[in-house]
Formats: C-alpha cells, sequence, structure tokens
C-alpha cells in the first residue's frame, strides 16, 4: 500500500481529532477509524465514518416487537434470533462508508452490489496514479480444469515469470502511452510543448483493467452482510476476497455480538432443500440411502454428501 | 404531543449522556439530539443518530473530482453547484435516522418513498396507544371544487362539529372495541376474565386509519432532500408537511450549507419546458405572444403565466 | 370477491382480445391472464402483464456464463443450480405485473418489500368501495400464549359471535359516517343538500384498516421468490398468505422450471449455522448428543430437533 | 459492428418467430425486436423484450386517480401532465430489456445507474472477444482548457494518428499477451502445448478499459428517461451517448406518446431557481438588472443568462 506522505499525515490528523457527541459510540470501530488497512500490493480499506452499534440493532428490533423484550440480557440472544431467521430490517438501522483503493477489475465486481452509496475517483476528471496490481507469485492461478470460473494449482517457472513479466510491462507501457497522449505527467506537467493533449475522458480507455482506483462505499450493516456473505466466501475470487476479510475486521471492531451473530448463522451456514433433509432424517433414522434412490440428482447427491462429510458413494 | 413520563426520562438520559468521538460531529444538530419536535396533535419527529456533515459532502465530490478543486473558501459554491446540476452521489454519503410518531394513513403515503430502511411498531407483536389524530378545526377544510386532489375553504359551524364529532366517537369506539376483541387493555390485564380474547394480528383491523403508530426511518441526505421536496411543498396533504416542516428544522441543524443550497435550487425552483423556456425569450424580446400562437396547451399555458407572475390572457 | 358488472366485462373484452408479438410467451400464464382469482371474502389477484419465461432465465445466466453451457436439455439443469446457488440476478430477468384487491392492513404488510413498483387506488382524489374484510369464522383466532406474534386456537361460541359483530358493525358504521363527511354516495350523489363536504383527504382517515384498496403491484421473478418465501411460509399471517398462495398458482403456470426449483430449494429449505450442522454430523457418526454438550442455546436446540424431527430432550 | 454469423442467424430466427399473446403490444417496436442497432465501432443496443405501452401508463395513472379521469382523447393530456409533474409511478408500470455490447470504460459510466437488472457476460468464466473501441479520428477531442471533464478541439496532425496508433497497438498488444497467458486461442485451442494457462479470472486484468463486453439491461421507463436524460445529454462523454441515441430511437417506437413528452418536459428543459425566477419576472417588467445588483454569483448568472440566450454583460 502506498499512501502519500500528504495522504498519511491527514490520517494522522484525522485520528487524532477528537470530539464530543450524544451518539451511539462503537470503542472498538473509533480505535480503527480513518487506518488504511493494506490490502493487496497498493490498495487499502479504511472506514471513514459509521452511524449505530449493537445497541442500535437491539433498539430497532424493540420498536418492531414493542413492549415485552426488555431485559438488557437478552440483547445477544435477541441479536442471535434475529440473524437466524433473517430478520434482516434492523440490521439496516447502523450504516458505515469506507473509502477503498483497489483494482477496476476487483471494482467491477464489486459495484454488482446496488444497495449501497459510491463515489469513486473520476478520471474524466482527474488523472489515475501509476499503481497497479501484480499478484503475489501464490496467487497466481492456472486455471481450475474442473471449474470454468474456479482456479487450479499456482503456476510455476518459467511460465510463471513470463506472467508476472507480462502484467508487469503492459500495465507500465500502457500508462506510459496514457500520459503521454494526456500530454500531462503526473505532476501535472506537460510532456511535450506544443500538444494539446488527449481529453481525459478518452486517454483512460487505454488503461488496463488492474490499474488502481479509489472511492468512498457507503452501506447498512444488512447489505454488508450480504456483501460479505458472498465475498468473503471460498468461491469468491482471491483478490476481492482480500478486501471482504479486512472489512470482516472492521465489522467484528464495530458490531461484535452482531459480527459473531453473522459469522455463526450465515458464513459457516448450510441450506438443505426439502429433499435433503428427508435424506438426513433417514440416515438419521439409521436407514442406508444411496444417490439412486434419494431423488436428488448426482450433483446435489455429491453436494449433500459432501456438507455431511460423507463419502459421495 | 403525549410523552410518558418514562419516555421523557429515557430522551433526557440520551441527552445528557455524550460521548468522545473521532467521527465528524454537526455541532447544530447535537443540540437537537433526541429532542421531541412535536406534529399535529400527537405526533412528533426526533433525530436519533446521524453520520456525516456538510464537509462529508465536499469531501465525496472530491474524490470523485479528484486534485483540483481545493480550497476550503469554496466548499460553499462546490455544494450550491452540485445542488444546482443535480449531482446526487455526494449528498447520499450523509445518513440520518429519524423516531416518528405519525397517524397511520400519513405512514401510508411516507412509505412510498422506497429508498430508505424502516422499522415500524408492530401490531401483530404489541398493542396500539389509545390516540387518534384529530384535526384542529382550521385544518378542517372541505372538499376543493377545482382539485380533485385538494382542499378547498374551511368547514364551519354544525357540519364542522359533527366531522370532529364523528371522527372522536369513531375512533374511540373501534379501539374499546378492539381492546375489547383483545380480551386486553392497555396496562396488559384481561378485560374479562375467562375469555381468550382474539389474535392481536387480527383485532388490529378494526381500527380507523387516524391512530398513531411509531417507527424509525432512516435514509441519506440526498433520498431526504427529494422526500422533502414533495413533501414540504404546498401539493402535499397538509398533515404529511406538517412532519416535513419539522425535518426541515433538522435539516439546517444538521448540514446548513446543503440545506441552503436545497432551499435556492430545489423548494423555490420551477421547470419550463423547452416551448415554455421559448416563450420567455420571445417575451423577453419584447414580442407579444398569446396562448393561440404559444404551442402550448391551454394547461400548460396558465401554468406558465402562474409562473412567470402574468395574467394568463 | 366483488366484481362489477362493468370490471367483469372488460375482463372478458381483454381475455378475448389477442395479438401476435415476438416476444417469449408463457402459454400458461396467456391462459390465467387478467382473470381474477378470488382471495378472502372480496379480494382478488390477477395478472395483468408479464415478461419473459423460463428460456429468459437461461438466456441471462448464459450471457453471463457465455459459451459452455448450451445444451438444451440442460435447461432444467441450469436453472436448478441457480436457484440452490443463490445465483438471483438471471430470475430478475422477468418480470410480472398483477393487479390486487386487499384489506388496507394487509398492504400495510406487503408494501415493505420496497423493491417493486406501486400505483394504489388513491383515496385522496377518489371514494373507496363500501367493502371490509370480515374473516371466516375458521380464522378467527385466539392470541397464542406462546407465540407473541402468532395465532392460537379459533374463537368459539358467543366470543367469535360478538367479535363478527363489532368487525362487521364498525366497518359499516365507520363507513356511513365516512359518506356524511364527504357529503358524497357512492355513485356520487350529495348525502344533504346545501354541505360541502369534508375534503377526501381527511374523511378516509375515519375507515379502519379492514378496508379493501387495491393496486397495480409490479416486480421481478427474483424479487417474487424472495416475497413469496416470505408470505406463503407458515409464519407470515393468515391473511397475506392467501394472496401468496394465489400468486404461486400464476408463478407455476408462467415459469415451471423455476417455480420447481423454488419449491425445491426455497420452500422447504432449511438453514443449519455451522454448529448446528457438526451435530448433525455427529448424530450421524452414531454419537449421543444433548443440548447441555452441544454449544447450542436451548432455543437453538429445540429449533434444530424440530427440523430433524427428533424429540427435544 | 461485428455480429458473426451465427448470431446474425439467432436475431434473424427471433425476428421470424411469432406468437399470439393477450397482452398489450407495441406495433412500433415489435417492428424493431432483436435488431442489433449499431453503435460506435463494434457495439450495438438491441431490444429482445418489453412489457407494457403508452396505455399501460395511462391505467396505472386511472388505478392511483379512480373514477373520473376516463376519456379516450385525454390519454395524451394525462401522459403530459404526468410527466410535466414528475409523477414518475405510472412510467414504472412498462419495463424493457436491452442486449448491449459496449466498451469496458462505458459500461463502468452505465452502471451507476443503480435501479436496473444487469447480467453481464463474465470473463471469470469466457474469454472475451478481441475488439476494442477505437475512436473516429473526428471524436478524438482534446482536453477541454475550461471544463475540466469535458472535450476541447479535435486532435490533429502528427498528435491525432499517433493517438490512434498507440490506441490501437496496446490494445492488440495486451490482448494477445491475455490469450497467451490463458493458453487458449479465441477458438478454445492452446497456443502452446504442456502450459496450464492462467486462470481467466486474473488474465482478464491484462485488457484495456477500451475492450468490449456485453451484458442484458432490464429497466422500468421511469428510471430509463432518468438515463436518458442524463445519458442523451450534451454534457454525458460522446461514446455512452451514443448508446443513449440509440435508445432513444426504441422508445420512441415503443411509447410514442411518452416519448414526445418526455422530449418536451426532461430533455430541452431547464430549471430555474426562486433567485432566477425573479430575475426573469423583473426582466419582464422591463427592469434592467445587472449581475451585481441580482443576488446571485457571477457563475449563476452566466448560466442564467445561457438559459436566456442573452449577453452575460
Amino acid at each position: 500500500m502506498a499512501l502519500t506522505e500528504s495522504q498519511q499525515q491527514e490520517i494522522e490528523a484525522a485520528r487524532a481529532a477528537e470530539g464530543r457527541t450524544r451518539r451511539p459510540v462503537a470503542p472498538g470501530l473509533e480505535a480503527l477509524l480513518f487506518e488504511a488497512l493494506p490490502v493487496l500490493d497498493h490498495g487499502f480499506v479504511r472506514v471513514i465514518d459509521y452511524m449505530g452499534d449493537d445497541a442500535a440493532v437491539v433498539q430497532a428490533a424493540r420498536v418492531s416487537y414493542g413492549r415485552g423484550t426488555r431485559a438488557a440480557n437478552e440483547d445477544r440472544g435477541l441479536i442471535r434470533y434475529l440473524m437466524r431467521h433473517r430478520h434482516s430490517t434492523p440490521f439496516e438501522m447502523c450504516e458505515i462508508k469506507y473509502h477503498v483503493k483497489l483494482p477496476i477489475f476487483v471494482a467491477r465486481q464489486w459495484i454488482r452490489h446496488r444497495t449501497a452509496n459510491v463515489n469513486e475517483y473520476s478520471a474524466r476528471y482527474s488523472i489515475l496514479d501509476r499503481e497497479f496490481y501484480i499478484p503475489e507469485p501464490q496467487h497466481l492461478a492456472a486455471q481450475s480444469s474442473s471449474n470454468r470460473q474456479g482456479r487450479g494449482a499456482v503456476l510455476e517457472g518459467a511460465e510463471a515469470a513470463r506472467v508476472l513479466d507480462l502484467l508487469r510491462q503492459d500495465a507500465m507501457a500502457t500508462y506510459d502511452h496514457y500520459a503521454w497522449m494526456l500530454n500531462e505527467d503526473e505532476a501535472g506537467n506537460p510532456v511535450e510543448e506544443g500538444r494539446q493533449g488527449l481529453a481525459r475522458e478518452l486517454a483512460r480507455m487505454n488503461l488496463t483493467l488492474n490499474t488502481y482506483t479509489q472511492w468512498y462505499w457507503k452501506t447498512d450493516l444488512h447489505n454488508l452482510f450480504h456483501f460479505l456473505s458472498l465475498r468473503a466466501d471460498s468461491h469468491a475470487q482471491y483478490e476481492i476476497r482480500a478486501y471482504a476479510e479486512a472489512m470482516l475486521r472492521t465489522v467484528e471492531a464495530w458490531v461484535p455480538e452482531s459480527f459473531a451473530a453473522f459469522r455463526d448463522y450465515r458464513m459457516g451456514a448450510v441450506t438443505l432443500s426439502a429433499g435433503m433433509l428427508g435424506i438426513v432424517r433417514r440416515l438419521l433414522a439409521g436407514e442406508t440411502v444411496a444417490q439412486a434412490g434419494s431423488g436428488l440428482s448426482k450433483r446435489e447427491w455429491r453436494e449433500l454428501m459432501a456438507v455431511l462429510g460423507r463419502d459421495p458413494d
């Protein structure tokens, strides 16, 4: 992660300033506020504002359920109940705002989560930094042969070296040409006297998808959990998962009870269809069940056996 | 507005407690926080949390526009520019949460604004309070004869008195029957021994639409401005406008620059079609234009003349 | 359900008219189009338009997954895979529009589903019909003693009779007073000469929550499935479930493969937390597990045993 | 636009097939259905499905406004009234689905419109085509010197030629390296025997932002109008405007009355703040007004004079 000195100073200044508020305060997150958590080679995630805490979830649930669910020692149980039964609206009462620096191809996956507010650095207006994502060697995976959308073994030897060379080389060459077309270097000086320079909104098209961009991204806790359940999952692409994992830390610091409930009931959870549940019941009753008589397709059978930790045969 | 003593104490306690935060603080809104602003006869609006301030709008706009729009004394101009040109995303970076007590028929209009988070008091779960909206005599308007959706003159004399009697009487009678069906009074005691009592989710259907409900309602500043532009408008029904007007006070306290821009560019603004603008230009050039040669329908012509403060003939 | 003769004729005319289209056609739903499926005593649901079919789901999934998943006989498997793994965007590519007549208290639950388009009959503008929901005797349930939000046994005898009398009587009395205040009967004639009549937007507040309203409601198939999974569920209030069940019929007629996948993987499905799954695995391995050593709370243990069809002790 | 022969045949087949439907049919759009309207050098927009027509807007408005606005010859006036007064919900009752081929940098602007459904071609799963956007010489504009976000004069001579060379060259080189990394050419054959090939989800990051992607994009008419009002506007970047302009043609064919109202009241419309309107009134009254005494900032004054077609001094 490459924060400039002036960015680092801004962060220090923001972290040093403290004010008084009547609002709920989440001490765990205050400690992390503004800090840039490094992700990938040049990226980061940092929380720049938040609203609410675990108690705000409880408070919202109680306005719905009214009198009768009051005891303070029941807060934890209530949060777990809400999570288990997917009562999502109380979690919407907390809000968080992140500043994120991320490669464009990651931003393209991320933006599909529509229930969020976004302000992205505009390359129509400004010049992007000369920073690209180049994977660590251990993340340079081959295409999976079984899963069209997954990664296989790590690339090795000459092939790996050549891939890294190409990524680095192409990113730099296209960036250099971008700057040439703009006729403006990173410091804002013309590259050559007397040229007009191409419009920024056009020149940016020459950049590769591993160029870093940045944005402010704001969402509520329910939608954040949804995002994290998809993106901190083992099926997510490693690069976005790296962001999701840094964000998990911030959520744990912010709303520890809600986070624990999320971890237990969402992250590690499995869903069984009625047919699958029927087979679990038969197995528990001591019956022997095979795929053939199960009513499940082969694929579903394999998925169920994997969930139950049993041999598919 | 009827806050119970225990609610009043809760509010006092919340207002007395102060913590330290690194987050942006809006001093004007801190002063109002948790306070119940009375609306109608038993309703209120109170801010219970917020995120961000005018500077957060500017900060978000600058991440988009990047380097180059930096001078601190330009913040006001930037906010006004964003509002004038309907750049809405920076305003989405501020969030506010209200606790509102309101008649059900007002809640039904309000809920049509979908981009918000809501937790409403559940009458499936709890018993509603014995409180109904009864208009002040000066708000007891006749049906407008010209506008199918508007109000005419204030009702007077025997008709007005009878209307108020009916509203009061029906609300109380249906509430009494609601409590009888539930076999539970407001204190939670059975009305008669030995009866089961109807399910709450059913009994509530006997209540009239002026019964008060309450909810937490959370939205971002852009969507709040949209809500206020429709609901603080003279075409809005008086009862929801009363809420919108109380909320305007909270927004002014929270984000004074954004509020001023909103007041100037949205609340008092008019939109002219291309055809209407053409006529304004012709009039400014000294031409005499009548509806007949204007290309506008009679209705559009009347609307334009009203905007320009001119006689339609 | 009370359709007026002219409504009935309109429906017949719409059903009789046929045009030619290049768009995908869902024959099962064409047969149901415009027909009013009766719900409760005066309500209905009818499909008035739709876009797409099962093939549109497949087509959208394939633009995402590109070349390689082509065989026509794999459509069913692909739809089931998408449903099982909660790939929701392909289901968003189908859209449906309903015309619904429903009691106001049901409309208030329904409207919480925000991702939909709604046009409701306006009681600011027009006069509501004299129609109220009065439950059938077998749906007149007592409050559940164990579940604050549920129904217990059916009310009987004098209590049931009195409840029905009150509901009917109050609805009619408040409606009569509504018409008196308006000074306008259902045919639009003044009740008494010489009175102005209260504005409609005010008079409506005297109506009870079982008064019928109507709306057009349009949503996509993914959000419809979400609505149905909550509202056709046994925990939903009977009255909204009655609507959801009528809508299930229309979905089955429209997109039979997607519907079958929804029924198998969503309606009958259960979700197990990581902790619950661990216990299932231990039970399958022949271990004896009790709540005490399970790591689950008593409530979670009871829920798990219920899912597995086992005695909690 | 480069449609493959098999795509062309698919389109022909879809256009040839016709079925019968009871749904509303929009004849103008039926004629255009499935046809690929060329945009930029390799892109296109084509309508692949729709729901509703002008009459559906009217129908939805009438369920809201109820009895009383019935005459068929008033449909046009009602649509214009709805548009003029920003009654948006009736326009939400129409839905349209496009298949779009577009450069990635255009897709990144487009996706900010969140109220839409999207299925994009997945480069995690499949291999992108070897197609890049290279601007026509007349669209190769210099950076505007007055507007940080705009275009100035057209680049000429050697600079223009060099820019085009660089764009072409870099796109091809990075694509070649992409294919090398994948070890798979466009036909799916390995480039070299014995290499594993980099995972698709990684290799794609080497592509430049002018590479073409494609998606299905579905939205309702209200949100489409919002999209078009921003993207068919002269301030929009030329490349996305080219798509918006092709889409205008489809909207005109689909809902001609709504389109005419949109063109009159939205596309050519201007909004005046209260302060600006005050000045227009003073000017109409024959007063001489200068910026100094206007209460407007210099920038606002210039904007107003431009709208009125007057000299700012």
